[in-house]
């Protein structure tokens, strides 16, 4: 194999860009892998088990916890939702990157798990609170204590943003852009990622064994 | 501050490319300082203090070393050799990076000081044996005892690769250094070498407080 994948997390309030960021990052690589959550919420119409969400019933997703076969997982109101180890696995090993659109309870979830050692974290700050708010608004025809609540959450949100590897403040699309794909480009190359890494010391050694 | 210098550790056995590629750093980014070794032998004709080496005394090379003034040192037959703090740390608090060029015991005691997480540390391998080996033969008329004292040497340092951050095989160097420069590029933007970040986040939590 001639790399491992990364597990890359980028984390952020809702409207910092996050969004548009990630579309940018897999339009700049196709092999890139979204986390498909599971969840034991009922299918909305349209919705496409294994790409939207992996529908689950409270009893099996309950089982993959307890069989640690979540990487994160958290109940929101009366529904469960995770990211599976299985599909991340898979496609690490084969030296694909899967992307986790998660928050910070999550991302600690999974900087915590057996694959600490192939997480990238990144957190994706706002210029300023009235730009966050504007994008908030800017929406929908949401009630201000709905928009409001969405704030007491992007607030909730931005106190954890040292509990990343990296930090960008968006203040500009197309430099955060780049400045992902650096970071990203950069960590493929760390040496948990390098596998064949091990291989290559091994030639030297029996080189060097052989050596007249 | 806009940002905090790093620590780049540069590691490998002689012979494989390291003093080419730093060459191409500096011309890269002439802000990047080598760091200067402090030494307790006697200068050689042409050196010069503070440039070359620092020049020390026996007893203020130990003083240093017993204030904790050296980052790193070690005693090589009769003399001592070390990397002083002082510099380094005025460098990366102005935001320079400081480039070092040590093996992996010096390397060792860098990561586990009070600067390590400002620590980047690269590891080159050379392609082959026998490239490394037809590199330390072209470089002078050295007896075959000499040439396989210098081959033990470098591989008791290839040994120590899987201590580094990143490993990179010198094939070819100008892929390398490309490498090189990504990683460097990425590693300034890690959150602790980005202090700024602490007055962003104070000046959103500010706006957040005062929103209407």
């Amino acid at each position: 194999m001639s790399r491992r994948g990364l597990l890359i997390i980028l984390s952020s309030p809702s409207g910092a860009g996050k969004s548009t960021l990630a579309g940018r990052l897999r339009q700049w690589d196709d092999t890139l892998q979204f986390s498909v959550s599971a969840t034991t919420r009922a299918p909305r119409p349209g919705e496409v088990n294994g790409q939207d969400y992996y529908f689950s019933s409270v009893a099996d997703f309950q089982d993959q916890v307890a069989a640690g076969d979540m990487l994160e997982h958290a109940r929101v109101f009366e529904n469960y939702y995770g990211s599976p180890k299985g599909p991340v696995k898979t496609a690490i090993e084969s030296g694909r990157d899967v992307l986790f659109d998660i928050d910070w309870q999550g991302a600690q979830q999974i900087k915590n798990s057996d694959l600490q050692e192939h997480v990238l974290s990144i957190f994706i700050l706002p210029p300023s609170i009235k730009e966050l708010h504007r994008r908030l608004v800017s929406r929908g025809q949401d009630a201000p204590e709905v928009i409001e609540k969405r704030m007491q959450k992007s607030w909730d949100e931005i106190s954890h943003w040292d509990g990343y590897d990296y930090v960008l403040v968006n203040d500009d699309l197309d430099t955060t852009e780049d400045r992902l794909k650096t970071i990203i480009a950069a960590e493929r190359l760390r040496r948990p990622q390098q596998p064949h890494l091990v291989d290559h010391v091994r030639k030297l050694q029996s080189e060097f064994g052989d050596r007249p």
